[in-house]
């Protein structure tokens, strides 16, 4: 597919038209210098509201809350998020506390609450701080361009915020898609909490916005994660406003593709950055795999190479031991006739048909320290591919997850 | 069940009748001062053979060979195994140079090539140094208490031989069980090579030697490592002489069970071993899962659990960050309400029916600390429980798998 949208410099979740946003240090993270804690995404119009939400069987309370109001009228107006506690494990004065920062917000702001999402990230079973989130509600200062701000707000050990906006043309008309998303805390990306709030003007009927971002978040945050290995806390939210003026995209038609793969292009940007703020990651590792017997299968391998301890090490150490991608591709559950893969370091040939290839280990390596490392895996057995990413892993990674909580 | 076993003080795998082994440098380790790197379990008789090996869909050479072995007469009177490489994704000739192998051992031996077994481990994607283990082959000594060499020879980056043996009684006759293992390589334990010799003088029929030998890896190596995430080279064997004179075995009699419970000391003492050699680490953590709905959802969490990063780098840091435990659960697949869970590290209580406890963190910090460290979850649902093993991840893993294969 072409590219037929266009990215806005400095775009963010407020650039499409009818949102704004704002945060604030409400004290809830009390390391650090008044880092922006809490924040509001708030929307002129109701709109069209789509979530996909952890798949953890152990859910945060602000999961539970949207898990709730998605399932019902599938319309939004805001959502509150905090940074610092993860308001899970919390129990019942956990779910009270979720529903309060929607009334909360829903107040100041002069709408439903039942319009109003929440999410958390941070430590979990520990309880909210209230008293500190009640004043920080309060203090939050919205505007057009506070979608840097609110990326800021959702951080916990990222490194830094991710935030896009591209806009495209449905029927002759430009609509716009912005998101924000927060990561890290990786080995495995998912154990750490994904938050991703993604932002639409275009009118989007409630089954073309669910199927959209099932197919984005497919594409994009599930290739940088291992099935079912989700935090209790992961959420991911798409509000579409309709104030581009577009007519109803139709499912099945040109104009849907075309907002899908705008919507695609931020997840996977997002999903990338994500990756390259890893904690003590230093690489991107983009593992590309050709040739499966199906689609599930090419998904399967891409992830589990992406996903591997010892490929990552290798590649942090930048040492072309090639024999752990093969080994990652073969326990990965994709169908492998060992003797008909092909395997490259970008345009390096390490095996062919299951055979070594003699390399050039020095050219290897040189490929290994790039700040993108392109793997390619070719199956040899059927016509379908997907692309996994994943970063390197260095002891920077055990430093910081030997001492968060404490 | 009550141990019915004794320990054998300096035991390993030739201390039952019948088994003698000798090892050798034979060069293909260039690295280390002449460090063992071949070596030969070899029987006075015919043994009834059983073997576990990978479920990988990329096999190494050695691997094939034993699964079309083992498939077949079900006998072996001797294996012969190397480390320093593993001959694996080595194509036609990885496959003849295994065979060679055998044929090489059954020649000094006086015994048939199709009674020998053959195990590699190491560098992925290198041809064997055939003319060295060519010499290294003639050069082996056995002796009956060559164990001891064999356990070092079969060791790649682990720190310590694993071996032990303990005696039984069936019907009046006393029988031993002996076991040598390497491991190592491990945030999931089995992404390294797993190999475990066990030997034995009972006298069992095909069928049960295959029976016992999957009970007694399920509940020790398949606890230190996730689904399908094994190795190109794993192997487990198990060799029973019949020399201990016992009426033979029948299956589901005491009898029986006091085998399997013998052969499941030995694996599940050789599977802590391996744990406690893993790469960096430090600390066992032993996962108790009880009051599961089914056998499979106390296995799938307790795994969960003892194989999450993110609890490895809390135990390393004697961090008491429970939610991480909870979220591993949660993702593992078994049935959870999280409204019902209770936590344990060791005695203290950390989370009771799903709501977080005040406990004494320096008292959770001490039991972090220990050299095994037990945490017990009790999903209250059923009443079935298992018991998985893990270390600890320090900043050492990365630094080992930083630079392995160059």
């Amino acid at each position: 597919m072409a590219a037929r949208f266009q990215l806005i410099p400095g775009g963010t979740v407020t650039t499409p038209a009818g949102f704004s946003a704002g945060a604030v240090h409400a004290g809830i993270k009390t390391r650090g210098d008044r880092v922006l804690d809490l924040g509001i995404l708030y929307s002129e119009v109701s709109c069209t509201a789509a979530g996909l939400l952890t798949t953890n069987k152990v859910k945060a309370a602000p999961v539970l809350v949207c898990q709730e109001r998605l399932a019902g009228q599938k319309k939004a107006r805001a959502l509150v998020v905090n940074s610092g506690c993860a308001n899970a494990c919390t129990g019942d004065q956990g779910l009270a506390d979720a529903q309060e920062m929607t009334s909360l917000v829903a107040r100041k702001l002069g709408i439903p609450a039942a319009e109003v999402l929440v999410a958390s990230t941070g430590v979990i079973g520990v309880p909210l701080p209230m008293a500190r989130v009640r004043t920080g509600i309060e203090r939050v200062v919205i505007s057009r361009d506070g979608g840097h701000q609110l990326a800021r707000a959702i951080l916990t050990t990222d490194s830094n915020p991710k935030q896009i906006a591209v806009s495209t043309r449905v029927n002759n008309t430009k609509i716009t898609v912005g998101g924000i998303a927060k990561g890290a805390g990786m080995i495995y990306p998912n154990m750490a909490t994904l938050l991703c709030f993604l932002s639409t003007d275009a009118r989007l009927d409630p089954r073309l916005a669910e199927w959209a971002l099932r197919g984005a978040v497919d594409a994009s945050f599930n290739m940088i994660s291992v099935d079912n290995d989700t935090s209790t806390n992961d959420t991911v939210i798409l509000m579409a406003s309709g104030l581009a003026g577009n007519q109803p995209i139709k499912d099945g038609t040109a104009d849907a593709e075309a907002f899908k793969a705008a919507l695609q292009e931020v997840c996977v940007y997002l999903a990338k950055r994500v990756v390259r703020g890893g904690e003590g990651a230093t690489r991107l590792v983009e593992v590309r795999v050709e040739g499966a017997a199906s689609e599930q299968d090419a998904r399967l391998a891409a992830r589990a190479v992406a996903s591997s301890s010892l490929v990552k090490s290798a590649v942090h150490g930048a040492d072309p031991n090639w024999g752990r991608i093969l080994a990652a591709v073969g326990r990965s559950g994709a169908e492998v006739d060992q003797s008909k893969v092909d395997l490259y370091l970008d345009e390096v040939s390490l095996l062919k048909a299951g055979s070594p290839v003699q390399f050039d280990v020095e050219k290897a390596r040189h490929i290994l320290k790039r700040e993108e490392v392109p793997i390619r895996v070719c199956l040899n057995l059927g016509g379908d591919a997907a692309v996994a990413w994943g970063c390197d892993l260095s002891a920077d990674y055990v430093t910081i997850n030997s001492a968060y909580a404490t």
